[in-house]
């Protein structure tokens, strides 16, 4: 089979240039004689590769200087420990926001730190929206508020950034990093696992403002100290090198694209030629509130089990893959992340249709 | 320039047939249309090709039932705090054998966590041998005993496994994993790194007995808990997919070398050629206590820091790369892991010969 349209929420497509200059130097580096994979970290190829995607990512995000950028292993999942144990500095409260699986496991998680409170959830109507919150909906004294601009299952995003009054923001981007412009001065510190927007899963960055590093407790297990790694430029220990390079890779095709701004119109084109589709049919729906609908992650659903699956199974037949909903959600789900080819999203559309007249 | 032959203690030099397939596969895994990097971890693809890889691992390593795989994040750094959350599950004390920087380090960040007391160390003598201790050397009452099996900084091994009388053994087998032949059943639990022999850096491997699952204090960070990962299959959360993948292509090719014994038997031959050549030299000599050199790291010196430095420079030229040792002991260090082939020592022995005629 040929390369298929992969609709997976992830680990998902990369851009095709990225994985042809992957291959193209897998066994033997720009000359230097040999793979990426089998450079020590401590060599001069190796460091030039780690500064260029840092230098890269601070110049797509425009990332002030007084932010530290970290290359990570252990996944959001690692985060939602880290993030409590470095950042419950002064008052040990933080408020979390609960619009899905992954915030309410980092929710979880960070109740074993510290006296953490669920601010809004929207979990009673099937996390189908995002709450509006503003100052008064945070204790004045939290040490951080903490929000997932993208909800990767449920398809939903933030469409504002809350008013914290003035408490630090800590926020999950995994799955719309790169994918959507932000001030990275409204936060004290955004994560992201790679796996969606960046390059293959077993890397997660971490963007963080360097006056928060140095508050973990003395006996933290020292990988979930950030400033340890901030110190050492993500060199403390061995760095998950080759994804680190593929990340590299694809920010300098995210510069290519006319970066994040191009890339989040492209991405809203995309998403909306898809949403359009679905409101215009009789067969298809789409389960969230209209205003806080992912561009990343597109729910869908005719509502009935039997044919989502034929749905499902159809749509591989023609090359059109993982567009499976997750199990929580059953249904449909199309990722769209940013390097998803038009092309992909022109295929589902078509087929789509056709599916509609075949099944309606 | 070709490919160089690689002498770094790690990230370090793949098998080329691994190489080769990963390449070939890059863009398209086995014609399913993506490449491993794309995959969901959740697709049948995927789930194929980590249940191969613990497969021929089990198989490799001869691993008992009651053990557990992990493939987990965060190297041997992580690895230095997880053993003694999870194993001081009694008394809370373990005993220490310090036998490198790594030791020293795993050891120092136990006591974070419990009553850790250095059993023995070399470090007076710069960790240039191996302490034998035996049972009466550890406390009766101790958790867990902790081991280095190979030192890679000072090109030291056990060439013995020590008698605990009984007490649980933890062994870090970072940088000489499926180069030697171990009796997994002789372990509570071991763990390596896998950018020495096995992949790249990035995923690291645990193998645990069951019974052992399960006593990590209420309050460990959930990625720091090795039955999250053992109930999950490696999948609590995304694995550092293309990293299994190439460590599971590693096992097939050790498989087709004729397996551990095989390997082991061939890493000793060119460990002891390479040491036979120092030895019999009138320029260099190998520090390390002969019974406790290393089959993996060759540390060896002129005993000149000027000299080391040209050997180090002109080996470079002709292609013999990483020779540079560890700052901490200065000299050369050749790492002959299991992928470095015989044309490599060879390479590198008639260098030395050429470099002491020159230079005597």
């Amino acid at each position: 089979m040929d390369r298929v349209f992969n609709f997976s929420a992830g680990p998902s497509t990369l851009p095709l240039p990225v994985l042809e200059e992957a291959r193209d130097d897998l066994l033997n580096y720009k000359g230097c004689g040999m793979s990426v994979m089998e450079m020590s970290h401590r060599s001069q190829d190796y460091q030039n590769i780690i500064d260029t995607a840092e230098a890269d990512l601070r110049d797509l995000m425009k990332i002030p200087d007084n932010y530290s950028v970290l290359f990570l292993q252990g996944g959001g999942t690692l985060q939602f420990s880290m993030v409590p144990l470095n950042l419950l500095r002064n008052t040990g409260k933080a408020d979390y926001i609960v619009t899905g699986t992954w915030a309410k496991k980092a929710y979880t998680e960070a109740t074993k730190f510290g006296d953490i409170r669920v601010a809004a959830s929207s979990e009673q109507d099937g996390f189908t929206w995002v709450p509006k919150l503003g100052a008064a909906d945070f204790r004045s004294d939290a040490d951080y508020v903490y929000i997932t601009t993208n909800n990767t299952i449920y398809g939903t995003r933030y469409n504002y950034i809350p008013d914290t009054g003035g408490i630090l923001l800590a926020a999950d981007q995994s799955s719309n990093f790169l994918a959507e412009e932000y001030n990275v001065g409204d936060f004290g510190l955004i994560y992201a696992g790679a796996q969606k927007n960046v390059g293959p899963a077993g890397v997660t960055i971490v963007i963080i403002r360097r006056d928060l590093l140095g508050h973990a407790p003395e006996n933290t297990p020292v990988y979930l100290d950030y400033k340890i790694h901030a110190d050492k430029g993500s060199m403390y220990n061995t760095p998950p090198c080759f994804s680190i390079y593929i990340a590299g890779l694809t920010f300098q095709w995210i510069k290519k694209q006319g970066g994040v701004r191009a890339i989040q119109q492209h991405n809203l084109e995309q998403a909306t030629k898809l949403y359009t589709v679905i409101d215009n049919s009789s067969l298809f729906n789409a389960p969230v509130q209209a205003e806080d609908r992912s561009h990343m992650n597109v729910v869908f659903t005719t509502g009935n089990d039997e044919l989502n699956a034929k749905f499902v199974a159809e749509a591989k037949e023609k090359g059109l893959v993982n567009l499976k909903g997750h199990r929580s959600v059953g249904g449909m789900r199309a990722s769209l992340y940013n390097a998803m080819p038009d092309e992909g999203v022109d295929a589902l559309i078509s087929f789509m249709k056709d599916f509609e007249l075949a099944n309606r």
